[in-house]
């Protein structure tokens, strides 16, 4: 539910206006479900709004995220709506830590590349899907990806995924959600299921 | 990330392939974001899997589902992956509670028209959008709704969202995630945005 009232007017000299088109930089994190899930629930909002998209998977996921990527590929192409671009990151990079090297380059381009399309306003929203993973293990350095974002020109709007969000990234974020597990099936002894966790 | 193993394996007498098409009941509850925004983002998966999917939204909200219910549309009638239907109850329905009686009347017919699906097994995922309100409101049974579910045909699974989720309800459910508010834009005085919160 929307509540439809700030609790704060900030004396920032910016109209509500601007306000309104500020850029949002939003994490979604904690061990629960559904982080990348509501990050790409967001991603249909911004085509709804004629947005360009950008999807950047830092995790290699051939498997759990085919649903989400053929829908979203689908109303990229629709004609209505906005645009959408898919980028698997790694598509040779494991989640198991082998070939760190090659895995930690792989990140890395992936960021390099995040920077470039920052830089020409590529996009208008960005899913940066289990970003939080390369920064927590320092891979890619924290303090620059967040002076990147600070600067980015116009308004591009970032959303950024996974557990253990580092708390420098915390900070800078507007919009902060920690996904908390209550329960799952897995407790139960029931594994992965087709539609529900793919 | 996928945990790949569950934690322990039941003596339900059931096979692993059984288990994977056991019927799921999900909520997403708490007071951060993401509760249905994340139960769109399943729908896209159960989209995917070609399923058809039925959409009823318990609190109206002409603006603020605005961009899911499009795209759930487009993909649904884009000719790949499955059916969506969408149900707005309460069309005349206010979340400010006035005409009590009316709002009440209208949940009610909603849930009796997801009961007569679910008899029906007319869809393969439903999404109860806000369907705590009316729970935890009273309006509607809570005993009855999980008596209804528990007994419910074939392999439907089941998405509600909202706060306030009855204890039963969670008791009941198979998959809970509680979305906790870290910081939001209103905090800062930064009101609602398109493509962000719409």
């Amino acid at each position: 539910m929307p509540q439809g009232q700030p609790t704060t007017v900030p004396d920032d000299g910016l109209t509500t206006r601007q306000r309104r088109t500020q850029p949002v930089l939003a994490v979604h994190t904690g061990p629960g479900k559904g982080k990348s899930t509501a990050a790409f629930g967001l991603a249909l909002r911004a085509w709804n709004q004629g947005w360009p998209i950008g999807v950047f998977q830092f995790v290699k996921s051939a498997k759990w995220k085919v649903g989400e990527e053929h829908a979203l590929r689908v109303l990229g192409a629709s004609g209505e709506g906005g645009s959408v671009a898919w980028h698997k990151m790694g598509e040779g990079w494991s989640w198991v830590q082998r070939d760190i090297e090659d895995s930690e380059d792989a990140a890395r381009e992936g960021w390099e590349q995040v920077k470039r399309d920052l830089a020409a306003e590529t996009y208008r929203l960005y899913v940066l899907d289990e970003f939080t993973y390369p920064l927590h293990w320092g891979w890619i350095d924290t303090d620059e990806v967040l002076a990147v974002l600070k600067d980015r020109p116009g308004s591009q709007h970032v959303v950024i995924t996974g557990r253990n969000a580092p708390a420098a990234l915390v900070d800078a974020a507007d919009l902060v959600t920690e996904m908390t597990k209550v329960k799952h099936p897995m407790d139960a002894g029931r594994k992965g299921q087709r539609g529900i966790e793919w």
